[in-house]
């Protein structure tokens, strides 16, 4: 990428060990990020933006991971909501909305989580209202803008809707605080009597998704595999590091440095081969979605079957690779890594907290029904 | 056990995620510790003591460490190091230090570490004098005794001393600071012309090390087996008070209980068995550092080969049991056990902090020669 | 063991290779075995046999099985089938039935696959017929006696019963063409108007089954831990030998010796170790089935559970370990052991046939259901 | 590919049972791949060939290695013959060599094997001759030409050359008989004063070798991976196939039929997500490979190692998802797929003598070396 892009993360990176262990906001890296118009990159030229290839913003994703995860999250879910709106906001809402936000370099955060059916949309004379609460809203501190999905009385689906964060009766409220992915702002918000403007709605309850539609799962998909690739890429470079410039050979060991040390070597090589292979997944999947995404509502259901399938493969060996090398870190620099200062440890309950996110029994579940019966992903089940 | 043990269980644990987050030493739950006895198992009843068989004391030290791994760490290394009294001291010895231990319900620190080869030790007219640094000294805070070793000028190998922990001099640093295990009081100990009796000389540095001897490093080498196991029966029994109280089933699933999910049921399976393995291979270890200890100086190098390889196999079991249960934790709670407070990510830093004690390579390296080549266990390489 | 065994083992190995190329029946082996007395070993020394422990009776096993699985397994089917007649049989059953056996050294075969529903039993005024067949009925062909399961019409389960496999009307096939476990006669048997004297039901269908006659299962299952033991020490033995005997080091080693070659010594490592985890499960199930079987018809359906678990998770460490071992003899060997000749290969053969019979997903499954949620093994499900 | 390629492999799959039991050459098949014109796609069109690319013709050997991995291995090693003389031939060999074999479909064999240094090539007056043995020379038998290294006295390297098989002097040997890949016509190969032609020598001992020329390790090695790999695809189709069609459900699962059984449908999917991950590395390195070869003699050092590293990266997936495919088939299959009439054990017989070829833990260590060190994989040490 570009030397600008080095300094920032650098900067980032600087103080990514102290910002773990506080928690909550990283205002100031946010801003860092947004200066350099990296907010900009998945909005079309022609309303404003960089228009990047996919593949590239998943590139962006996973090299800003490496050096802190939880920033990485809160870019690429800005990155998803703008997808969100390239898929189901028609002429008038892409040009408005990412137009404003590319012109004020916007954030965008999270409030789709379709577990969480708390918020409730209620039609009356006045036009529609917003009530009841979001969890795990990735983003929204500080945002401009946020996605969501809300329960409306007698819909067969929820709706789907873009609202100001900024709005009166938007409350984020103070409870994140889990054990990894500490400043990805994934707070719950409250909505109290938040009026929703028609031209907000993405997708009317009434119209059933479409296999473009549920591409927005790909996509959100493979921001997790990203995110967890990074990770296994960011342990990978701090174990080299340590290795190459602090580690001592056991001493047992014939040789003169941790690094000639043959057991040492080989458990480089299997972390290298683990990351690899997710690599070669995880770039395929966003080739094939980048392809897909340009078929537009066009797309069939059995093009979007196969997106599924690349993007769940990818998850499944993004997901392990991610434990396997957070955790392999810790046996390649030995004792000495363990000092809480390093921090060597936020790789791990980053990556073992995200990928929580949805269980890989079912993931492997959906692409054994594909490979043993033919069956397509179900959209429904995060596929 | 006994029902005293429970309640005492139960108060530490009640404190445990606090104390990790805390770090430092535990004053008050080693108190705790000491009242009810536990100093004097390991000490033979002539002396005063309890005299338990070893098997019940890493029992003891697996329980504990199943709900707070860095008190069941203190506790079994106050025991490793009246078992060294047992193993290097004469009658003399014996009677006075664990007489003394025993009155007085002392705790006794560990600095032997044989890599730190700092501490000096000199002789003058005046008799022997200390002088250096010894790190990774753990239990030293607010212990009585400690055991050390030191490097005696001109000497093969280092001597093997006792030293009062509160004598003027000898200065316990503040510098433990790890990811895990944070309350071992595994501090340096600085010693400034620490003054040091002939009669507490454990072992002459002109005396080579005997079978017996050494299977002072099959002790200590058990202290982690169990340290391990009892973080994986911990992480174990935490995932399953949790997957019965508060977990649900994932969406895709047809259970109505996330207990009756098929994958989260084999996933416990899993679990279980590693468990179950390491376990066995523990108690076996037991069941042979017990017979071996009871041959005393008689202990034959083959027959301390036998118990070093079993120890060697449990502690690769519980190397991996450890790792696996404390990571597994979580596949098995979903994404609701990451809340911070609830502190499920300790049980995998305790255990990934202690399991770089020395490597698991060389673990293996060791059992591969002894069964293909017939090579007994260096026990200068922790074996 | 005794030298009389290692002179029978030599000579049974010495064709092993050849024997498994050929499969069919070894008779000239059986008689070796019956010959050095070992048919005997399970019946009481009441009842004429030698009454030995179960313990050893499944160490012979294992023995037996490193050289040979097929004949170790048609050896331990008929130690099955006497522990049958011991559980279900009355005092003039076993008697008589054990008593003969013992007299004239007889085999048993084994027709009790309740999976198999197809041989029938009918009452009539003359006594019971069976007719029908049963499959994999392993031992039967050159055996005395063989057990059986058969349905009885309107009962609410099978009968089980003794019938003399000599007798006309019994006729075994030559059905069983296996890729490996090849000698163990585990032909179908047909039977055609066979009369079974009632003297010679163990079970009436009526009595339902008490925790004591299903510990029968737990006898079959750890002949099956045994077998797979066995059969992973065994491969474990030969790459021992070739490695120190044949094999050479690669040539980007710096060892002088494949046996000096730290990656080919660290395999060795982690074969003993995943051995040595299985023995240590399975002896620890052999002291539990003996101790159990020892409480006879009081033994109660708790402590029936707990045999079970325990033979169940020594059952899945004796699965993988089999398998581990029998595929990674050739990683430590290298590709000069992969001449047909050497019959490297009918270790994996044997164990990837012989551990199919009932799935290790739901072996864990039951181990998981216990250790989750306190449910005791169903006695139907090979448990 | 084409309906034709389809016909093709059916029958040669109809025997691939009885032709592994069998052993030896594959005459008749080995005609149909000649006739279906396979032998022609990696010579150049200018030679009369048919030119396709590299990534077609691995693609290829996979897919021949699903239905029968000798064949594909003798149709690889011939294709890699072809690209030995395309890396160290001049014009006038490659034309002359290629032109002939294109002319007539030739079989090409490899004697290239650099362990084995029992053939001697000497100079004299009358020219260059061979005399010694070369062994594993894949291919040779009903081949028309042979690729060949040979040790001339006093050179600091093999030289590297070409002759007929069917020269008088050149005799094949009947010794391959292994377990696996029973028939690639392996067979050792003695010369007795076989005379070479100077215009036959490849590369002469005293030319160094270029980066260009030892891209020919890194075909070699994507050879094996494709193998491997179609093995795996091989055992995935069987299971597949039998789980459809004949498995049935374990009589405790809950499932109708065998396909609906979650464990087994979560197996498929973990042989799915092997098998993808193999596969997007053995595309990755079969481009990477392309685009190197197209370099021709102006290769660098660096860029063949990216190729090497990718291609050692595929290799060690492709090596386990083979073993792990070819075991676990009969995993979910059950064991009705133990009959020997399946011969389903064939895959893993294939895989398990392939696998050996060279060293996984040397792959592991150059990769390590690679990612720890930065040091270039040494081709000397088949990278």
């Amino acid at each position: 990428m570009n030397p600008d892009l080095d300094t920032l993360l650098e900067r980032i990176g600087a103080t990514a060990v102290e910002r773990d262990a506080r928690g909550g906001h990283a205002a100031e890296e946010k801003a860092l990020l947004r200066e350099a118009g990296l907010l900009l990159w998945s909005i079309p030229r022609e309303h404003g933006g960089l228009g990047r290839p996919w593949a590239e913003i998943y590139a962006l994703v996973r090299r800003v991971a490496a050096v802190d995860s939880s920033l990485a999250h809160v870019l690429a879910f800005h990155h998803l909501q703008v997808a969100t709106v390239l898929i189901y906001g028609n002429d008038e809402q892409q040009r408005r909305l990412l137009g404003h936000t590319a012109e004020h370099q916007c954030w965008w955060g999270n409030g789709m989580n379709p577990l969480d059916r708390r918020l409730l949309a209620r039609r009356s004379a006045a036009g529609l209202t917003l009530d009841g609460c979001k969890s795990f809203c990735s983003g929204t501190v500080g945002s401009h803008f946020m996605t969501l999905s809300a329960v409306l009385d007698g819909a067969p689906q929820p709706l789907l809707a873009v609202v100001s964060t900024e709005h009166p009766g938007v409350r984020i409220l103070d409870d994140w605080d889990p054990i990894g992915q500490r400043q990805t702002d994934s707070n719950s918000v409250a909505f109290e009597q938040v009026p929703l403007e028609e031209r907000n709605v993405l997708r009317a309850p009434e119209v059933p998704p479409t296999p473009f539609h549920t591409l927005r799962n790909c996509f959100a998909q493979l921001v997790l595999v990203n995110l967890y690739l990074g990770i296994a890429e960011g342990a990978f470079a701090e174990a080299r590091r340590f290795a190459r410039t602090q580690a001592r050979p056991w001493l047992a060991s014939a040789a003169q440095h941790a690094t000639d040390d043959p057991f040492t070597q080989n458990r480089f090589g299997e972390m290298h081969v683990q990351i690899a292979a997710a690599r070669a997944l995880a770039d395929r999947a966003a080739a094939l979605i980048e392809r897909a995404f340009a078929c537009g509502p066009a797309l069939t259901a059995g093009e979007r079957a196969e997106v599924a399938v690349a993007v769940a493969e990818a998850k499944v060996l993004a997901h392990r690779s991610g434990l396997y090398a957070s955790q392999e870190l810790f046996e390649v620099v030995g004792a000495r890594g363990t000092r809480a200062a390093l921090g060597f440890d936020r790789f791990w309950r980053n990556v073992r907290t995200h990928t929580l996110h949805d269980p890989i029994d079912y993931k492997l579940n959906m692409l054994g029904r594909w490979a043993l019966k033919d069956e397509a992903p179900d959209p429904l089940n995060y596929s």
